[in-house]
């Protein structure tokens, strides 16, 4: 019997690597994306062409009205910022925190996942090289999966309890890639940019940065273009 | 200073009770609400007119497609059943059941408190007069806050961490009406029908019975209209 399970799909690289991973290992996958008010909706193209392309039997697209509390850079009139984020916690949460998101995307995989009598639910998180979100880290994915199985039917009926699914953890952005080339992920269908335009990515937030330095430590060139120049 | 709170208010009878008791308890209360597709739409004018009414500074309703995953008679093309639900869980969980449901609200909830620097999130939860959901028992929201304050950024700064309050939890419905009307709710201005009409409450679907029996336990006439008699 096959294997089902939610794949939370962003269009970025992280998330692209873990549905291939998850078809890899048999799941038949339902991909689940969110329309949230975020900057860079291009991301949704990107997810549609993404889980084309890596054999996804289904992919919605949930609308999901996070710009009406505000406090991101994502969502709210707040400008993304351009430095350099660092590689550790100290300089605090960046203003491209979403208050919550992760909380919520699992929540509508686990409504979706019930829905599907799905077992797994997986999502892109990494707390190696990431942003210091709150809601990247294990601690919390474990909460939440434990939180998941008293929400729903297993809970009191015993059915299939909810795993959810992290592989790309403790990975470093150089690891996804090469993971993700091995299983011959286009990472040209994948958008990481909080502000993107027409002609590229911007090359300066975080998340470019963060995707930017994972290519030149995997020794491969980015598939994408960038509107402005690597600085150091 | 003023302690701040998200409310989650469906209109009905329960969030009604804990606007009032989180009004009572001094709290600047900041009402939250769902367009989820239900078919009981009705109850978001009733939200509104109890948010006004109990003195919260304001009240957003946020949109969120739970219709997409169907599988719930609140949602989706399923007949609400009129047969009395019982007392206990021996007969399975309703199709009335929206799945994760509450976890989703509690979510945006939980958003919404990080925004805001709220300390406290209330919901209308009881497992004593309820219809057997998952997510109505205290082992859930006891999972839910603890996963909550790993998700934020009260994990990482350890800034003000979330407290989930039911203070419903452990009261029947007749104790909860009593309790409410002490506290001068209005219960006239609340719906609980799952499948409501411009001439009432259906008064059969198991909401409707929840409802009718407190009243009756209480020894207090319902204020609203219901098309169909009590049966026995």
């Amino acid at each position: 019997m096959t294997t089902v399970a939610v794949v939370l799909l962003s269009g970025g690289l992280d998330s692209a690597t873990v549905l291939a991973l998850a078809r890899r290992d048999g799941f038949e996958c339902h991909a689940l994306s969110f329309r949230y008010g975020q900057r860079h909706a291009v991301e949704l193209e990107a997810a549609a062409a993404v889980a084309a392309k890596l054999g996804a039997v289904d992919h919605k697209i949930v609308d999901v009205d996070l710009a009406t509390f505000g406090g991101s850079a994502l969502t709210a009139d707040i400008p993304v910022p351009t430095n350099d984020p660092g590689d550790d916690l100290s300089a605090g949460i960046p203003v491209t925190y979403v208050p919550a998101r992760n909380t919520i995307f699992l929540s509508f995989g686990l409504a979706w996942a019930e829905v599907l009598g799905a077992s797994d639910l997986f999502i892109g998180v990494s707390a190696v090289d990431y942003s210091g979100y709150p809601d990247c880290r294990p601690e919390f994915i474990e909460a939440f999966e434990r939180m998941a199985n008293l929400a729903t039917k297993t809970g009191v009926e015993g059915t299939t309890s909810v795993h959810v699914n992290t592989p790309l953890i403790a990975m470093t952005k150089a690891q996804i890639i090469d993971t993700g080339l091995a299983l011959g992920v286009d990472y040209g269908l994948t958008t990481s940019c909080y502000d993107p335009a027409p002609d590229g990515a911007c090359g300066r937030c975080d998340s470019c940065r963060l995707r930017r330095r994972g290519f030149a430590e995997a020794g491969v060139e980015d598939p994408i273009a960038y509107r402005h120049p690597v600085t150091t």
